[in-house]
């Protein structure tokens, strides 16, 4: 068999190399790395071609794909939501991505991003609370204590100067779970018996709760003056974490309205109940906080753009990393017009 | 480091291994199976998630997502279209695709699919003339004789019994290297200098050019009575192969009619002209060929269920064939609340 060209191979970083690049560079570092592209990239939100996710939707999960382009680079993500996996051993959410050239329209990164989903969600959680949470918030109440609570504490330690942890999960293996992998790595980790506990001090309110199905996380009466919330976990239809009382109080932040109102914590809400677009807050187009005692909500479903973002920041880092194996995907014939006589030269 | 778990491989089929597995079976064969498998889909069209494929342009191509599920497995293709590429020295098309299991959203399968999308154009082209094509046909024009043509030469004579292919292409150094690759396997192969002269005689029409152009390939007064069309050019907006005239005679069959009015050669019609959708023939539930003088037209953009076919046939193949690797792609922590755990594990 004739070796393939050059043109044939396209970077893969699997999850072992993914793992390599987060502790070559230090997790913090990625962290404040990631949310530094991602607002990068949110201050250019107008040039990118955006779309909802093209979801297909089962009983039990949803695959979806998330495209995006800033017209140089194109990226997706396959992502998949199954709640029910975990008590089968598996994960909630499995990704991986890809950019390509727009110019030619072939792949330069294929990467696996379940990982990569997790570090980028909390990075952007945590930009997000840049803009928008109380000067000074020192304390954050984690509810949820799944897959992403962990990426979600040293997020707000990188990124926000957030100092204490308090932790609550409706199961108390999963808080033991995040309060061991948080040991020693500089926070103040206080596990909780009750969400009431949770946010008895907090400033920021991060809740990232799996169930499909739209749950009450947060009361109304539970969430005072002063606090930003950031609603990670309710992200597809059907999926909610708060009382509707409480986005009627709270200024709502959003990623892509069309987007969020199908998925986010807004699908209780009306079509036009208002919200502000958070690339417009990062742009100076738009007030993030503007009042101390205001409730701030970050209602995040996770968008495409993010993504693209987290995919750049790696590829950026192949370079002088490595970290990559290249996989032969792309048939390249010598003369782009005879495939079929590469494939038959290749008996 | 610890080694990954089972579960986070991925079988990947990469273009070396696909030509394998193409050489294993005979690409005749190939093009039978798959021409049957896709057949047996469109028999359960209705059951299928189906969605037009989720674009995006830019000035000098497309990159194209076409996600499928029959409700247990999921599939999707990345493909572009970059007519231009071929002066780079690069495909106008390159592809990979996926297939994963809907009840817990993990990726079964992933594959190259630039030698397979080719295969699975050519396997549909030939199923669809096996019910639209005039009895007894054995002459096909095949106007365009780039990549594709190949492939469509011997899917019709593999699946319809054609024994004689008349090539036409605007630049004559392709018809040459059509000529030679299809010599020895069968056909009687017959260089034309002239679309005119390659359809004298024809009873199947091929048209597979690829400029993204409105394009005038077949004007009315070429095409007589009794003629099957095969179009496969025309597969985006602003590129179409036919002249509209030839479209009010004929009649249109399609693949998925909210894809094929943006994109296929009807994209000249109004919104409200009358096609019959293929799926429809083949369960008996519209009629096809009415009349041996009638012009039967099938106007082929591509549809996700196509390389949905395909991407099984493939997963079922390495079962006794073997010819994949396996991909550490799925992050999977023993205890898969801890992907934080295994990150950190693996320091």
């Amino acid at each position: 068999m004739i070796a393939p060209s050059k043109q044939a191979f396209v970077p893969f970083v699997s999850v072992a190399n993914m793992m390599r690049l987060v502790h070559a560079i230090g997790v913090e570092q990625v962290m404040v790395d990631l949310a530094a592209e991602i607002e990068a990239d949110f201050r250019r939100w107008p040039l990118f071609d955006k779309t909802p996710r093209v979801a297909s939707h089962s009983e039990i999960g949803v695959i979806e794909l998330m495209p995006t382009s800033d017209g140089e680079t194109y990226g997706f993500k396959y992502v998949n939501g199954h709640p029910s996996n975990m008590k089968r051993g598996l994960q909630t959410v499995t990704a991986f991505g890809l950019l390509a050239d727009v110019s030619t329209g072939y792949p330069l990164l294929l990467s696996e991003m379940t990982i990569l989903t997790a570090l980028r969600t909390a990075a952007t959680s945590a930009m997000a609370a840049k803009w928008l949470a109380p000067k000074g918030a020192t304390t954050m109440a984690l509810i949820g204590n799944g897959a992403q609570a962990e990426f979600q504490a040293l997020a707000f330690k990188a990124v926000c100067g957030i100092s204490e942890v308090r932790l609550y999960d409706i199961d108390a293996k999963a808080t033991r779970k995040c309060a061991a992998n948080l040991a020693g790595r500089g926070l103040t980790v206080v596990a909780c018996a009750t969400p009431e506990e949770a946010i008895l001090g907090a400033q920021i309110i991060t809740t990232v709760t799996a169930d499909k199905q739209n749950a009450t996380i947060l009361t109304d009466n539970m969430v005072g003056a002063g606090v930003h919330i950031n609603a990670v976990g309710g992200d597809c239809p059907g999926k909610t974490e708060l009382h509707k009382d409480i986005l009627s109080r709270a200024g709502v932040f959003v990623e892509y309205p069309p987007q969020t109102r199908v998925e986010g914590e807004i699908q209780q809400m009306p079509e036009d109940f208002p919200v502000t677009e958070l690339w417009q807050v990062i742009n100076g187009q738009a007030p993030g906080r503007t009042d101390a005692r205001a409730i701030t909500l970050f209602d995040s479903v996770g968008f495409a753009i993010e993504d693209f973002s987290a995919l750049r920041y790696v590829h950026g880092k192949l370079k002088s990393l490595g970290l990559c194996d290249q996989l032969d995907m792309i048939a390249d014939p010598d003369d782009p017009r005879d495939l079929f006589g590469m494939l038959m030269r290749a008996a």
